[in-house]
């Protein structure tokens, strides 16, 4: 059931540890099949390097309840599943402990928009979320890890997928996309621009970008009348 | 004699270089039999590309004796013996000079928890040790390394396993586990985690990590109710 | 048509990729034929493993207008037009995101020549250039970042190829050379010294290099009685 | 004419590159026989890849004219001259512009010994020469890097082999040893040990190294009673 969901998938997962996003099990990729009302999701723990497409755990996108699948769906399944419930536009999810993403985390610092490498795939600066209650990790920690990124997307008032990342403090990065294969890429591209944000605040901490760069960059990708890339087919 | 664990015992030795935590001979990994009193540990000086898993040294767990072997053991044995002989709960233990640790030991700083990535292994802080004297390393320094590690993770007053790793002033980190293999992993964890807290407290020196959620992340993992990863079979 | 200088453009783009100055389709690089009019570029937007060499697209230098391809140009065409208008002595071009040259672009300060690596290539400082303008990003953006390097490069008063790369602000580098390899050998080099650069800053604020000891290097190399390397034959 | 010392040479050079110290030209190793009176090294600005060991050039040792070889020797050969006049121990010297080592040189600052991993190779701080003065560049600029660097070893008042390397200001690390092995050996530890220091430097400004600790590593490895490693059979 679901194999190309789950081969797309695996090769998600399988692309955060070529990227150098993650070591050991630190780090889950998810696909949703929206007509069907369910989830594909890396099993909790399994090393990367032992596992097949076939462990993909297929869980209900509503319930959460495992499907298919013979392994425990990732711990971090009930975040994946909020971050589908908010938001209808996005087709993948994957979370990581990079270690720069990580590093803003832990600093509880939002990573600014510096540059134009940031300015072409972030319309802003990505935020970090506030941190938990107690009692928010007391019950339903992972759930409510879910509902803390949706509160601090909708604050942006902006589409989701213009900002397709943030990272959770004291944890790290959340990234989505249309599918698995783009929330990866954004897990790439955000653990770079974290990098470039680290490094430019220690040589300068006053660095900003004029917001009609971020603006100009952004929408020369993205917008209606975008010129960057190859059309279409 | 001793095959399987002179076996267990390279492989973690040559993990150590694979995670790039050791260039040339700065490592060694150890395992121990309880059984038979005895430890295998790697030969000091030796290249980790020429070596043999045949050249394991066999030692007296007590005395530190070669029991069997052509080569010497690591000078470190004597700091191993102690490891072993302080905590029972203990089946490998290794010695590196991976850098970020290294970094805080010679900064004499203890390693702060401060985001989940540290508390899904380690249940509060690494500590650092203080200085030995001169007298501790002008007599017995290998031997009283292991002592002074020993001093400081029973100040710690948590089970030697909730904190599998601690860093010796103006030295490097040691770690320890159930086996070797385990031992190397947690040297892996300890060097990320180091990295990840340095460039934080570059970021912002006053970066912390709520108590609740170091406790929520470690217990999920490691606590009875532990919900991470696969059931055991 | 343009097998050869298609051939040269292509490598020295997949160069920009081995030498870690590139991710995805984080940069370009062209090669000019003078006498033909005509600049080959990499293809905007695709993605180097998928590339081959006759994918390169070639353009007319003065117009702009594609002559031969089935792909669009790089969007940073208009850029490296201006450039090759500019300075007639060079003959490739190539820009990058490349992490500590953005650095430095995205805090806006020039990178400072502070030791012999850097004087055996570039003969003084490597210039951010200055922010453009609202009204200049509004209108012919890619054109006017052309504009703001040669109006940078000019205020230097040496040859063009004396300081053979620039960085923008809030952007990333630009670096040229006598062909597309001599261009992404310098974007390597000026990374290096970059990087160099950035650590020194962060030891010691205040360090400096003798001009007498940029002089020497510099004139070593390239100067009329330089002595390094082989005799060309 | 001296093969096997050609290959050695050889040998070191590549081991630079494969140590990621060196990339393009950027280093040189040389080794020597004292018997023949004669250097052999690296020859000036040509590509590892492309390098053979029998486009080692020799030198003789006293005047530096070419005995044999088809290539100019390293543009540095006068500096290595100089080192194997100045310290008859030595059988091997390297010249590279690794990042951390060439660092401190820009930043004007000793490597100060804050570690274990120092203590084990370096018996106290790795010195930065002075600058060079403007005359001494003006003439003889490579014959007086080499002067420099003997003066400052010298002021230590150690054997040359105790400290095998030092930082040439605003340059970058000249390393030595017993053969051309030895230098790029020496070459590696110093640039690791420059990088744990850095770091150190950035953490606590006020780190130090108790010198009991110094005296203890660095005899244990090469003193009268040195029991680190296997005894040489």
């Amino acid at each position: 059931m679901l194999e190309e969901l789950k081969r797309k998938t695996y090769e998600a997962n399988l692309e955060l540890v070529r990227k150098n996003l993650v070591i050991y099990t630190w780090g889950n990729a998810s696909g949703i099949d929206r007509d069907k009302g369910l989830m594909v999701i890396k099993p909790s723990g399994v090393d990367y390097a032992a596992m097949t497409w076939q462990d993909m755990v297929v869980v209900d996108a509503d319930t959460g309840r495992v499907v298919e699948g013979f392994l425990r769906p990732s711990s971090d399944t009930p975040t994946h599943l909020e971050l589908y419930k908010a938001f209808p536009e996005i087709g993948g999810v994957v979370h990581t402990h990079s270690v720069y993403a990580t590093v803003f985390a832990q600093a509880g610092k939002d990573i600014p928009a510096l540059g134009t490498t940031h300015a072409d795939y972030f319309h802003g600066a990505i935020p970090c979320t506030r941190s938990l209650t107690k009692a928010e990790v007391a019950e339903a920690y992972e759930r409510n890890t879910g509902m803390v990124i949706r509160e601090t997307v909708s604050a942006l008032n902006q589409p989701v997928l213009a900002v397709p990342g943030i990272i959770v403090k004291n944890h790290g990065p959340f990234t989505w996309g249309k599918d698995p294969e783009e929330a990866a890429y954004h897990a790439t591209v955000l653990e770079k621009v974290a990098e470039m944000a680290f490094k430019t605040l220690l040589l300068n901490p006053e660095s900003c970008l004029p917001p009609f760069i971020l603006e100009k960059h952004y929408q020369r990708k993205h917008g209606k009348h975008a010129y960057y890339g190859q059309t279409k087919q």
